[in-house]
């Protein structure tokens, strides 16, 4: 499993990280990782995960599974294609791409049939708690509406981080939960433990950022 | 353009068409179009586009793309990235992927900017009519009721076919029509060209076939 | 079926339009309606159906109807329902409740079975086009980035009301084409009128309107 | 709140549960429940709030709510609207309506709000143990397999009633759990209050029945 404390970078589907640009976000975390030590991952677009994943060591995981299981279901993500392709874990139910409840359980059922690292996206404390029920491998609570924004969630709304760490932790201890929402250095990333997270789920600081590098080191810093 | 006539198979979801399974599906197609001079195209799952595109001639299709711009739409499938893993052209609105009006139209907007061959999939006369007033490349007739089914389309309701392809080309006689539903081998590829078909569009009579090279000559020899 | 030239209202999901506020927009509508001769139409929720029907003359319409067959749709809205209730009609594929275009197909086939007067709405010219491929009694356009806006459609966008009216009518000419977004005056009307359409979809104009009669008044001077 | 153990009726869209036929069950309800001093309760759809409310003193229930606002929501069902129509309470989440997670949240809070009863389904031990989270009314455990079928879940799933109940206590011993799906009689009822349940949610068992009122009373005479 994903070694905690970790930052887990989510391309989302900007064109500043998709196809080749995925890799070479990719390979400046491989890099960034093999020489700080600090435990990093990304998720990519379905259709890149091939090209990452024979190219990097950080794990690799897709943004989305569908509820599916094979067989007709023509344009859906299928969880063992991106088993296949050589993701090892997902994330479910992000607030873009929300997911039925029933439907979140039988997502948590297949990652964890098929050995994928599962990160589960809860929009605040009582949805975290609701999706620990699941015992899910990680919970990622981002408030929506701090999401793309400015303003780090470890500063904007610090309780919602710790009230999820305390409702996840009540309902099952061995669940891991990071948080994620506006989320830019390495400040942000040593108060998201301090709060008592296992780590961070970021995106657009780092894949609108002009120079990567620099926030990826600076995130690291704050581990 | 993909060339007409044409043969398109869909490998959906199906894990006898995952990963290297679709590749190999992929290659036994490049090898029969090379050596008959019949049009073929495969669509695959999006994890498996660039796996295929480095390995065979024939065009890779993507199977499904969501009708969204560059940005933050975690997990959905994004036109810009299956153009970029090298797929020519995409299935749009597959009956196991419907999309809402609306949406048809972007996707089709889309398509056509990123020089993507589309083929619109619909479910009956009416359908196709309408679907034809945006103009697509390709637009695929098929009965729900009949997919995945034992008996062809060409054969259970060929006025689908004919009043399709009547209904598409007086709105806009440069959109091509496919037909498909339970077409399972050279027959069924010749009769939906008597019907005024530009080719056919298959699934499970290929995928499921336990010799799928036997059946993908057979079919080639309806053309 | 609906008498035009016509002004029809959807009162969507407004607090200033349910229950017995519904209703009494409704008699102020029938008030004028039964004053000036203008042919009028109120749109409500589902609730509000049996409200206005027993107490006003003018047709009271649903929002909305799913593409369902009587059965195990719980919570979901049965064509059946509105029609007993007593609608005499019913928006189809509304803006804000954007449907598949194979749902769009059923939910017209439903309608005229059930005798129930139905209005397609589109976004643009080609979306029009398509629709009227399914022969409905009326499609009424209106440009989503309009709607609930200022400035109308007939003075944004003329363009898209005398394009879609050319479009539908040379697929159908039976087909009235309704204009939509934006519309607040009789000035309003009379233009989408002049520009070819069979009368307005209108809603917030009304509804938000401190004093609707004075507004129904004047858009009904329009006609 | 509604009263328990008590018996709910979902009518869905059945046309026998349409209209003026939903307000006969609901009387046919109402005259056992006033005769037997038994907790009755009746889910109907939209439109038939209105009609039922002023008949009946059983508590009338909506079938879905969904999680808006007043506004701009065409076709939707605003809680506002069951509310003013008359309904006390509301089924959320029903197995042919599933919610996404944070919905199921929202819908709660609003519910809580407006002072509506609230009734969550769910499919499993699991999902009702999460459900529990946000403290709702009631949740309602269905195997969606055994869903209008002939075999009880308390025959056919004890586990998955007492599992529910033991699970939902845990988090919160306020939250009422009923059970559902393959209900038909007295024993079936008599049976789930045993397992722990404050009672039954049924549909197809009294709806599709020749003599529901010969029915209602053989439920009535389980509790």
């Amino acid at each position: 499993m994903l070694k905690t404390p970790t930052i887990v970078l989510n391309v989302k589907t900007y064109l500043e990280a998709t196809g080749i640009k995925a890799l070479e976000i990719a390979q400046t975390m491989d890099k960034i990782s093999q020489e700080t030590g600090v435990s990093m991952a990304i998720a990519v677009q379905a259709t890149d995960i091939t090209l990452c994943v024979n190219k990097v060591k950080i794990p690799v995981f897709a943004e989305h599974i569908d509820p599916i299981s094979p067989g007709s279901h023509t344009g859906w993500t299928l969880p063992e294609s991106v088993s296949e392709a050589g993701a090892i874990g997902t994330l479910i139910n992000h607030s873009e791409h929300r997911l039925k409840l029933a439907d979140i359980d039988s997502c948590i059922n297949i990652a964890k049939k098929l050995n994928l690292d599962h990160i589960v996206c809860t929009n605040n404390v009582l949805t975290s708690k609701a999706a620990a029920a699941f015992k899910p491998n990680f919970i990622a609570v981002e408030p929506p509406e701090l999401i793309g924004g400015d303003i780090s969630v470890t500063t904007a709304d610090p309780d919602i981080v710790s009230g999820s760490v305390d409702a996840v932790k009540k309902i099952d201890k061995n669940v891991k939960v990071l948080c994620g929402a506006g989320v830019k250095n390495g400040k942000d990333v040593a108060k998201s433990i301090e709060l008592g997270a296992d780590g961070v789920l970021l995106a657009s600081g780092v894949v609108k950022a002009n120079n990567k590098e620099t926030v990826l080191r600076d995130l690291a810093s704050g581990i």
